[in-house]
């Protein structure tokens, strides 16, 4: 009885528990992870996915801009991988539609992994170890890209991040958290955040305007407008999950905020016209804290060897 | 019976089975594996000692010379860091006596992760996660490098390799080589590899001069003359553990040796004045191949995130 009131309660409330995804290919995956962590896909030989989307710390790569092939400065912040299977397309500007499109782009940029396609697959394709593997997954005999990003895809389906204190508290441990939290989560809602922080992965379902009451001061890019073309999408940006947030600093498109209690005083001005007291800053603050959920929880992958025909990278051209 | 000639047998062979490490302190090498996989650790906040010694690939970064902070060149090969507690000393010229005396080179080495121990340390007590792990650890109220150096080279120690097919065969199951690894392994034997390639790790216990009866076409470094200011090590460095040599490619100091083929070739002619022809040269990769063992399994590490008071990393200055 209890328990179907918290749960009604749940389901009335802006923010969604993670569900673990519901229909998973184990095989897909399991190829997946080991490509996700192979720097072979690298020109250099050094980076791999988990270079800059750091699975030991909240999928990211914890500074402001990303460093690529030949210690290149990136463009933009590199978002977390946890739970963007959620998100309603990839990239700030959302100019992937899903995963499988967004994983063949940084192989082959020649700001991050300096790659292309053809040289990733020959390099694949040497090694025995692959070929059979991508054999009893995919039951053909040839190794294409889309069979990467297919298997990549899968893998990072498997990188979403349930059972937070504050999920425990949707689905009905009213003890999971504090006063101080609780309250948090109430000035969450009553001030407005949840217009766009909302559903499973509280954020990535929407692209919306950064400064709307006022204007960001920090370093801006198109967003959105770079892919619609239209003036009114200028500085619209996919809204962040703030899944895990505790874990992906620095914070906004160009990394600018080091802190939580920054980005939410920011937000306040930017987008509500609020200013937070100190105090209701930490309460929403410790509130981000509680969607922390379980993270990836597996064996580091071990990759096959290289074979004597497997071209050798090139680190230093 | 048969066991017990099996056992008799391995003990007159000059490769000893490895063992599993039999005294270790659990809490310390949890604590060593996180600080392995930090970047946190580098100026740049994205490089680790996983980065040139990946766990997923053998222990090393697979390219002739890694690539540190700011991209740089490196002066030689990184070798594995598996099985390298059995090293008699560290590094391919022996400079440091132990796994501790290593681990603090690589943090404030500017060609490599460029950070400085006072950095590194501000780093970890910002992090109250860390400071409550050290001290649970340690007992002590402050961090310090000495427990940093101790707690990596704590989990180092973990990271043996036993249980290879060869080591199978040596401790009694005659099934575990083929016909063809067996007479590669006579080979190895007959030829002399065994007189500097010999003990638990096939290697790592004695300096040797690179190049004995013909001079080594590569790039040279002085090698453990660098240490010991004698004439007469010039061009000697420690041998290297031949443990999970499928895995170590690039062969030599400098990685100049792409496939075992061509290191097995080299050493014939350089070390013993042999010419193998193409069926011996084949039989002695096939035996070495046997000596992978079980590679490193463990949970990849989730790192604790860093405070509001973590120094930022400096990547692009
Ligand atoms: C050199 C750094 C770097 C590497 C390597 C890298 N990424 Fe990224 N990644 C980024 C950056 C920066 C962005 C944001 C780009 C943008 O939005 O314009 C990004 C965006 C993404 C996104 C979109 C997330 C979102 O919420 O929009 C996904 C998913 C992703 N990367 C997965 C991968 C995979 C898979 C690989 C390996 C095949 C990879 N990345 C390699 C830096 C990197
Ligand atoms: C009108 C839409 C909107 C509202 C309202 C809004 N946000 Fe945001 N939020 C965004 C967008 C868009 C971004 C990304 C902006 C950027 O990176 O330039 C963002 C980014 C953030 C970030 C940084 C996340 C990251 O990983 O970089 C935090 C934290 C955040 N918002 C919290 C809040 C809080 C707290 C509130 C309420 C005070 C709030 N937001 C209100 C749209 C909104
Ligand atoms: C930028 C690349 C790089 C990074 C980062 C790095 N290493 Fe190394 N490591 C090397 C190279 C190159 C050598 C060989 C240097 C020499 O012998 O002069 C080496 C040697 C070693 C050795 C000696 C192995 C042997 O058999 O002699 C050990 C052990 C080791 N590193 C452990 C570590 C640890 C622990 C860290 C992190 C604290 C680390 N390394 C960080 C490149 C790196
Ligand atoms: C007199 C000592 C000596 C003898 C005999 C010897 N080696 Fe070596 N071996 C070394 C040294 C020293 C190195 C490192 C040389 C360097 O890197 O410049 C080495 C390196 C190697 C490597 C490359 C390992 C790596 O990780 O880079 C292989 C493989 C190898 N030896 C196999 C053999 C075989 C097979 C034989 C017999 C045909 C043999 N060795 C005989 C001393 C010896
Ligand atoms: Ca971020
Ligand atoms: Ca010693
Ligand atoms: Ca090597
Ligand atoms: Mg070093």
């Amino acid at each position: 009885m209890a328990l179907q009131g918290a749960v009604q309660a749940a389901s009335d409330e802006p923010i969604q528990p993670i569900k673990p995804p519901a229909s998973i290919n184990v095989g897909m995956v399991e190829l997946g992870k080991k490509l996700y962590f192979d720097p072979r896909l690298s020109k250099s030989g050094i980076m791999s996915c988990n270079t800059c989307h750091n699975l030991s710390m909240g999928g990211t790569d914890n500074i402001p801009t990303s460093v690529g092939d030949h210690w290149q400065q990136g463009p933009i912040n590199a978002p977390t991988v946890l739970n963007s299977s959620l998100n309603l397309a990839q990239f700030w500007d959302g100019r992937a539609a899903d995963l499988k499109a967004q994983a063949g782009g940084p192989i082959a940029n020649p700001g991050e992994m300096a790659f292309t396609h053809t040289l990733a697959i020959n390099v694949l394709e040497s090694i025995p170890a692959y070929v059979r593997e991508f054999k009893m997954v995919f039951g053909k005999n040839k190794i294409d890209i889309d069979q990467v990003t297919l298997a990549i895809a899968e893998f990072e389906k498997t990188l979403v991040t349930p059972n937070s204190r504050f999920d425990q508290w949707l689905l009905g441990n009213k003890a999971a958290l504090t006063q101080q939290e609780q309250e948090g989560y109430a000035l969450f809602k009553d001030s407005g955040c949840v217009a766009c922080h909302n559903g499973e992965a509280v954020g990535g379902n929407s692209f919306q305007k950064m400064g709307i009451v006022e204007p960001y001061k920090g370093k801006m890019s198109d967003g959105r407008a770079a892919v619609t073309g239209k003036d009114e999408d200028r500085f619209n940006f996919k809204v962040p999950t703030l899944r895990n947030v505790e874990m992906t600093y620095p914070y906004f498109h160009d990394g600018a905020a080091n802190t939580l209690t920054e980005a939410v005083d920011v937000m306040g001005r930017l987008q509500l016209g609020k200013k937070f007291t100190k105090d209701e800053n930490a309460k929403i603050v410790a509130f981000l804290k509680t969607l922390t959920g379980e993270q990836p929880n597996f064996t580091l992958p071990i990759l096959p060897p290289s074979s004597d025909t497997t071209p050798r990278p090139t680190p230093f051209k």
